[in-house]
């Protein structure tokens, strides 16, 4: 066994429930009631602690948008319902919670992720979005702001739920039956914080947890995406096809952090990765050719879109001709066209070329466990990322196959733990302590 | 045994976790950390189901309020993370959560409620209430609206909720892996409310539970509070201190729905009661006097204004004096001062006069189990209620004292049922089924 100093930091994504191919909810052995059954999510979490996973993200949605097609829902039935019934279930993995700062108010969210954190006793982090989905924003009789009023409301929203997390001081919470006090109201600050889209008062009734407070996440670069993560992320959920888009996202976050007064190692980056697991090749083809079967058909055109060929849906069980591949161009508008065009040139008929995961929303290492190893671990030296967020393509198995195929690899090549270091999500993330809203950022905002 | 054919409906109040006095946590055996934990909520929870209670009831509050003295919590940390947690470790206790329509979007309260009607499998309710507390608006940012504002927004918000709960129709999770239909969109329906003062589009991508949808409750009387029972709620959640008030509040609830085309029988009116038991009087007080040893003497002067006498602290362990028992008139403005002179001519100290908890917010029967039964059985008899929810003192002991000793008493008579006849909650309260918004208020809205 070797060792290196720095290991990786492993999330897995919960997705729906049933896992991030659509079709998922149809694999064999899945129960096509999964996404409101809490028992099958607790397998998926147990299975994921088991592996000494860092933590579970659950992505959040607040439309049926029409990508939707079949109206598969795209988030478990509710982050916060799920995660408080998973946390009865596990004690030491973290729980990574999207909830948007643009259709809640401060309070509510301040309060409902501050409970898990208490109740997960330190496990829980907030990944902090904004929403741009017109779908969403009806939901609420609203239309989609334009982004600097977005990003402006999400930064008044998430210093709120900060400083509104930290009402209760690190000792304020003397329960003291013999002297009769429940608290040191000395040690109880209210917020009265007071900003152009959001206001709240408090302070919030919730003691510190035992890692004081939640961890905040981002997802989403960009210039307005970049102030979030530099200022209050410890964690930044990526999404990169290439170890170079990959490092070039990874250190515009930590310069991000810089920039805010911050050490840029408070800042892990996790890349998105799904992987297709199989002892061959060619079993890892035929899992997904099965979880296709319907839909591949339909994706062909679009595959012809990446490659600039015209390409119909009666052709996907032939490879692309020697004629064909001669006149491929790699579209610039989809990264994800080169690797297609790879996989194409070694003679995959269409079908399979698509079951390589080309058209998937993140890289997707296929075959062997090793497979999926060897590409971690190249991301992870090349300094593409802290770690990974790994969508498995179907939840009931796909994370029992990860854990107990892969995670022994990286174990093995000292790149992942043996067994949790810490309790808490900040131990789990190297995070700093933090009691309230960041001084650094109170300084910049006063 | 006797039977009578219709029998009472109870509920268990969970408080704060500690229960409904003040000083509830520092009673012996209470862990004063109980508030945020989870284990003790579960015992409770669990302790209620073991008593066949209906239902448990959580209220809810958006602020520290001045009257909380040393900081003491007024809910739980949160209720849904608590629901979700103790559903996990109950089966057939249903759960009445309060939430106010003054400061939550529609969107937000119709999916958590709806995630934990369909993980509880149907046994969801919720109290819809107004919010009129200052604080809590500070929270928010916002002033306390006028009262028909605040009523106008949470007839708006229950409307927009139940239509958002009907959202997928009661057949419409096909869920079939052969066909590949995960729902049947023709039963998908948006809502596509707009009101005065909340919209929202839809649909909420939520299947019906077991119950079809939640349950909705009342609480508060009064002209206004009167038109959300009657339109909207199985359950009003009542406070009366005689059987005369309490009769005249469910009467006017009943004839409320009546109003709004309802069948009268499918509101059912719940009594508040703080049950003081021991084996004896003596016994029961002194349970009290010891978790009110502190605050007693501040409550004194309390107790005089309501008997229009000037009494101080340090008096608070004598009788009253023949002269003030003549000189004695109850303030008309607090409708338990009848009954603090009553005990007062019992020749109790003042101590023990507040022990009897004449200053509660709900009437305190004091003695042996069947003295509560008793009182019980009265209230049920005249018509005063068609059920009770009990606020045990202190949580730990008092909801198995209620269970084990005043349960069976009230089973004995036949006023409560042996068993749970059904699983969910709207079989717990004999409500109709309903899937959407109740076509009688749509008829009227339109």
């Amino acid at each position: 066994m070797t060792t290196t100093s720095r290991q990786m930091i492993l999330g897995m994504h919960l997705g729906t429930g049933y896992g991030s191919q659509a079709n998922a909810w149809r694999a064999p052995g899945v129960d096509p009631a999964a996404y409101t059954d809490i028992e099958a999510q607790v397998r998926y979490a147990r299975a994921a602690e088991r592996g000494t996973i860092d933590f579970l993200f659950l992505p959040d949605n607040l439309a049926i948008t029409p990508s939707m097609g079949e109206g598969i829902p795209q988030a478990t039935i509710d982050p916060v319902v799920t995660v408080a019934a998973l946390a009865r279930e596990t004690s030491r993995i973290g729980f990574v919670v999207t909830g948007t700062t643009t259709f809640n108010e401060p309070y509510n969210i301040a309060r409902q992720y501050k409970a898990l954190d208490v109740t997960t006793h330190g496990r829980f982090g907030w990944n902090a979005v904004t929403t741009a989905d017109p779908a969403a924003a009806a939901n609420f009789g609203q239309t989609i702001a334009e982004r600097p009023v977005r990003y402006g409301r999400a930064h008044e929203v998430i210093q709120a739920v900060q400083a509104l997390w930290g009402s209760w001081g690190e000792e304020a919470w003397t329960r003291d039956k013999d002297s009769g006090r429940f608290v040191d109201l000395d040690q109880v600050r209210p917020v009265g914080l007071r900003g152009e889209y959001i206001a709240s008062q408090g302070p919030l009734p919730i003691p510190p947890s035992e890692q004081g407070q939640p961890v905040i996440f981002s997802a989403g670069g960009g210039e307005y995406g970049l102030t979030i993560a530099g200022r209050y992320a410890s964690g930044v959920i990526g999404a990169a096809f290439t170890i170079e888009d990959a490092r070039a996202q990874r250190r515009a976050a930590r310069q991000a952090a810089h920039r805010y007064g911050r050490n840029p190692d408070e800042v892990k980056f996790f890349a998105g990765l799904m992987p297709l697991i199989g002892s061959t090749v060619e079993e890892a083809l035929a899992r997904r050719r099965h979880l296709d079967e319907v839909s591949a058909p339909r994706r062909v055109p679009y595959l012809g879109a990446m490659l600039g060929l015209p390409l119909e849906p009666e052709q996907v069980d032939r490879p692309l001709t020697d004629a064909e591949l001669a006149d491929a161009r790699p579209s610039g508008f989809d990264p994800r066209s080169q690797r297609a065009l790879e996989v194409a040139r070694q003679g995959w008929t269409i079908r399979d070329i698509l079951a390589h995961g080309v058209i998937d929303y993140h890289p997707t290492p296929v075959g062997p466990p090793c497979v999926v190893a060897d590409y971690m671990q190249e991301w992870f030296e090349a300094g593409a990322c802290d770690g990974f967020w790994v969508s498995p393509d179907v939840n009931e198995d796909g994370i029992d196959t990860f854990v107990d195929e892969v995670v022994p690899i990286l174990r093995e090549r000292g790149l992942f733990h043996e067994d949790y270091q810490g309790t808490t999500l900040r131990e789990h993330l190297g995070a700093p302590a933090q009691y309230g809203l960041d001084p650094r950022v109170w300084q910049e905002a006063s």
